[in-house]
Formats: C-alpha cells, sequence, structure tokens
C-alpha cells in the first residue's frame, strides 16, 4: 500500500526549519550554558503574566475562548482598529501558515528576500507555491527587488520582516510605507514586525486597515518573553481576517497563553524595562566586537549579527561555541552567512559569550 | 483589488465548527452556572500536571522542544511502538488538520458519519475535500456503512470515532478490528480515540505500526483534563509520521504544555479516580434520565446523550437550560439531533443539571 499522500505533499522533502536545541543537547550529550540562539527573550515573561497562569490554571481543563475575545479587544485599542481587523493564534509561524494556505496554490508565485524568515519559505513550499527571492542589499531585505520580483512574477504573496531577522537591520516607517504604497492590486504582502519592540521609533508605519494589500504581524515571543506560550496576532482588512477564519483552527489557543498575553500587555512598564536591558546587551556585544577586531550590525531586534569575514570562519566560531557549550546560530545562505547571530542574554550569560567567543577566535 | 484567495478558500463559507461557551454568555451578558457543554473535564488536571506548569514556567520564554522528546518517548513506551511512530501536537483539531491536508486535494472523496465530529469535516472541507457521509446506525457509527461508502467512491481518507462523539456509543476492538482489516489500500483510516480513558477494557484495538491504512489519535483534552493546554498525538506507520512531520508547524508546542502532559501521564492514579467519577456520574445521569421518563444512551465516554423525542424537544430543553445556566450541546444533525448531550460534571454541576433538567421538562 501506498499512502495516499497529496502530490504537493508527497513531492515535500523532510527537512524542518530549524534544529531545536533541545535537539543539539541531546545529540552532544552535554547541556548547553547558555542558550542564545532563538532570539528567544532571556528577561522571561512579566510577573503580571506569571500571575495570570497561576490564577488561570485551575481552568486549564477548558478550552481557550476561541475568539480570543478579551485578548483581542485589548489589541483592538492598543492598535486603534476594529476587533474585526484582528486575528490571535497560536504563534506566528501558525498565523504564516494560514495566511500562505489562504493565498496559494500549486504553482502561486510567492517572492521573499534570500535568507529570510525560513518558515515563511516552509509554509509557501509546503503549499506547493513557487518560492522566488531576491538578494539583501547591505545585509537589507531590499523593498524595491521585492516589488520588482513581484511585478515580474504576478506573484500573489509577498514577504518582509521589519526589522529583518536574521541580521537585525530595519527600514524607516517612510520606506515601508513606500512599499505598501506600491504594493500591486494582485498581491498580498505579509508584513512581519515581530521585533518591533526593539526597534527605534518611527519604524512602524501606521496601520490601514482599509489596505487589503497588507498584514501585518507580530508577537508574545520576542519582547514579551512568551516564546513557549504560543501567542501572535495578525492585523489587516476585514476580509483577510475573515479569510483566516475560514482556515484556521478555531480551538487552537492555549488558555493560559491567553491570559498571560492579555496581562502582559497591560504590563507597559515590564516591556519598557526588557527593551531598555536589550538595549544594553546589543551595545555591549557591539562594543565587544570591536574590542576583538570584528563589526557587528547595528540591529533593532533582541539579537546582534556579528560579521566574522567568511562563512568558514562563521561556521567554525558556531561550532567551537557549541563546544564550548554557546548556542547561538547564524544565516543559512551567502553572503549573509559570514555573520554568526547572538540573541541578546542576561549579563550573566552575555559574559560567557564574551569569553567563549574570544577563546573562539584565538583558535581560527 | 480581491484579495488573491485560491479558489477553495474563496467558496468556503465563514463558519464554525463550534461556538464558544464564552460567546454564549457575552451574547446573554451572564455567566454560566454549569459549563458542561464542550466535553471538558469536571475533574481538572492532574496536580502532578500543575506542579509541572509551575516547575516550568520560569522557562515559558523558551520555545518547547520541537520534538516533544521526553513526552514521544514516555508516549511510545506506553504504546509499545517507536519514537518514530508517534507524533505530538498543538490539539487533535490540529492533527486532523495536518492530517486532512496530507491527503486532501480539492475533488478528493473524504468518508465520514452523517452527525460526528464536525472540525473533521471543517478540515475537509478546508482543503477542497468531497465530503461523503453514511448514516448511523442505532445511534452508531456504522463501520460497515462506511466501508461501503469508501468503496463506491475510492475516498482515500475516511474518519471514525471509537468510542463516538457526539452518541458516547462504541464499538469493542473485534469490531474496530475488522474495520481495520477491511479498509482497501487506497484509503487511511483516522481513528479517532480521544474518549478511550473512559471506555470499558476491550474497546482499543493493538496498534500495528506496520500498518500504513490506519492513524490512531488520542488527546490529554479529555480524561487528563487539558484541553486548555493543547496536547493530543497521533499513532501510526513511520511513513505517516514522516508525512504529518513535513506538514506541522515544528515549533507549535506550548512548553508548559509538554511539561504538563508529560507529568499527567505518569499519574496513572489520577487518571484512574477521574474515569471512576466520571463512571459515577454517568450512571447517575442515566438515573436522572429514568426518573424523568426519558432514555440516556449508555455511554463510553465522559457524556451522556439524552433522548428527548424529537428534535423540537431537544431544541427547546437546550434553550431552557442555557436560560437557566446551564450550557450543554446538542447533535447537530437528524436522528441524532432528538437528543441532549451533557458533560459529566462534578457532583454539585450534576446537581445544578439536574435540577434544571427537570424544570424545563416541566415547561416542554
Amino acid at each position: 500500500m501506498t499512502i495516499p499522500f497529496t502530490p504537493v505533499v508527497a513531492s515535500l522533502p523532510a527537512v524542518i526549519p530549524f534544529v531545536g536545541p533541545e535537539t543539539l543537547e541531546r545529540r552532544s550529550g552535554r547541556s548547553f550554558r547558555a542558550r542564545l540562539g532563538a532570539n528567544e527573550s532571556a528577561f522571561g515573561m512579566s510577573p503580571k503574566a506569571k500571575a495570570a497562569v497561576l490564577a488561570e490554571l485551575e481552568r486549564a481543563s477548558w478550552y481557550g475562548d476561541p475568539e480570543s475575545h478579551d485578548l483581542r479587544k485589548a489589541l483592538a485599542r492598543k492598535h486603534g482598529v476594529g476587533m474585526e481587523n484582528v486575528m490571535v493564534g497560536e504563534g506566528m509561524d501558525a498565523l504564516l501558515g494560514y495566511t500562505v494556505r489562504m493565498i496559494v496554490d500549486p504553482g502561486t508565485p510567492v517572492v521573499t528576500s534570500l535568507g529570510a524568515y525560513p518558515t515563511f519559505n516552509y509554509h509557501a513550499a509546503g503549499f506547493g507555491g513557487d518560492l522566488l527571492t531576491v538578494p539583501y542589499r547591505d545585509d537589507h531585505e531590499d523593498p524595491d527587488a521585492l516589488l520588482e520580483k513581484v511585478r515580474e512574477t504576478g506573484a500573489q504573496l509577498m514577504y518582509l520582516s521589519n526589522p529583518d531577522n536574521p541580521m537585525g537591520t530595519w527600514h524607516d516607517a517612510a520606506r515601508i510605507q513606500a512599499l505598501i504604497g506600491a504594493v500591486p492590486d494582485h498581491c498580498l504582502l505579509i508584513l512581519d514586525e515581530a521585533y518591533i519592540d526593539f526597534a527605534p521609533e518611527g519604524t512602524s508605519p501606521p496601520i490601514d486597515t482599509a489596505n487589503p494589500n497588507v498584514l501585518v504581524m507580530r508577537t508574545f515571543s520576542k519582547a514579551h518573553g512568551m516564546a513557549g506560550m504560543r501567542v501572535a496576532y495578525a492585523i489587516g482588512h476585514a476580509d483577510l481576517i475573515t479569510g483566516l477564519g475560514k482556515v484556521r483552527n478555531h480551538f487552537a489557543m492555549n488558555r493560559l497563553a491567553q491570559a498571560a498575553a492579555l496581562a502582559s500587555l497591560n504590563d507597559t512598564d515590564f516591556i519598557a524595562r526588557v527593551v531598555a536591558e536589550v538595549e544594553a546587551g546589543r551595545q555591549e556585544t557591539y562594543d565587544l566586537a570591536e574590542r576583538l577586531g570584528l563589526r557587528a550590525l547595528p540591529s533593532a531586534t533582541n539579537f546582534v549579527a556579528i560579521d566574522l569575514g567568511s562563512n568558514d570562519r562563521a561556521t567554525a566560531a558556531l561550532q567551537g561555541l557549541a563546544e564550548m557549550g554557546v548556542f547561538i546560530r547564524m544565516p543559512g545562505v551567502e553572503p549573509l552567512n559570514r555573520c554568526i547571530r547572538v540573541t541578546i542574554g542576561r549579563p550573566g550569560e552575555r559574559e560567557i559569550f564574551a569569553e567563549a567567543l574570544t577563546d573562539v577566535l584565538q583558535s581560527l
């Protein structure tokens, strides 16, 4: 018997977008001393979010509200949009998957940057999309090149993250606004703002829910320190949100996560402290790189890309760091893969990283 | 601009499989006194699972292990299968969706029972499947009719739950084993065992991971009291699990939920107590029905279907109960919809239900 897979699924490779740090630990038989590879927040969840988890724990046997009503209402207020413009989902990966599914059939052209978020590519390929890429320009995603590729191919979906992962670079709101204004009618732009909390004022363009060409995505996994809880949201035209509602899993939200996200959203002081800590850590990382004779890329995220000059050196550094118990990651494609990418840790973790990187460089 | 939805998504109605109790509460402006409509466990999570959540809370800012290694290993041991035969997922609805996606293209024939789990139908329709149904026979899903429909249509996917939701009825393992043996080579059977913990010994057939025609699904949402945590798993041939791995969201698991599920799995005493409480509650519900001159269907689940004799009476009873603050549900199609379906609550909730149903019947 042959399992009756669809042609698309039958043709997919059995790859995964990322190997988890636990897998690496099992392979090596050792625990990492510093977990700085997945851009998880080193500063944890808000104490108010933790309290909300505890308060909700006795109701963990109840399904979460499939409308995520209270969280959605708070998000709509925060962004000055209607509740019909907000979709809460079980992490941004899930929302990316639903959005791709909504637009992409086998052969549909999809445009992104070569080296940008692999899980978007995983979904695009997973639904049979024809994934087309344009290179980064000076370590930034390149809105002009993306647009040109969209026009050239008639692509129906395009992806841009601002700030960018894995380089940490960003464009200002005016540049993104210009991109939005130029997206052709036949195309939907996913604007991934996962790291926006760490970016300077003036990085995020205003949200126009009358425009059906853009879907903005944000997450509680980064500044809110809730990666393990799985909460993200999309904001856009009501027709986009209705479309997502046709394909999403309605009861997918963890009930404790809904409560935690709402509490975290209201704890703006906590988020401000996390952002300040991350800024301090970025500066420390820039300084470290300078001391070591390396160039760190200015970052608007909770991680910093450090240029090692070549892919061989970057790969060797990553390997050496892993052997010293430091988990980081690096970009997967040229020319980005001359860099390593380190998440901003707490002071103790930053010290471990600084010492390990110093040692590793001496052995390169 | 028209959003470039796929033809399948464009054609889907904006319906949802279930309206959540919170939505009903918001509509009425009143909280339910007894929440007995979603087959959530009234007996909560294991204290060990709660302790595991607390112990993991400081790591909620870390993504869950994408392999769910420890939980999968424990599940593999419990079922006497290899880890390569187990897929952990973010709730059974998600696993059903991934499985449908793996098999169903637009027009693919899919067979289920008329009135069986609506979320399976939601996914089958959501991927453009041609949903074909056969009626229940004597309030049981009908393996022979399902098989015949599969043979007649060349269906590539079929669904059966044992025990059944929404009627609570079940077949013994021998009957299910006979079905499994007769599934044609061109078809995959999803055997949904969400309620198996409440069923008599001898309800679940042995799992044969050499057979690529069957995928068994189980959940932590029912006996384990973890509906709000989102943990389920599928067991089957390694090629099926590999196929699911090509389409699933690898980082979808809530980290606290992984820890809680593992702890709950090891707390077999707790599950035995829950099952005993549910048995007592079922008997009490049978007795209540008899006192009220109604027939309750024997159930192997944590709910009981009570026959009101007609859809009009059942609908009126459900409505009357809702007005008295009691949330229950009822089957959606004839002839099942002559029944109401009540989840087994704690003694206090059962008392509220008994009094309310008694009152409601007097007004019918």
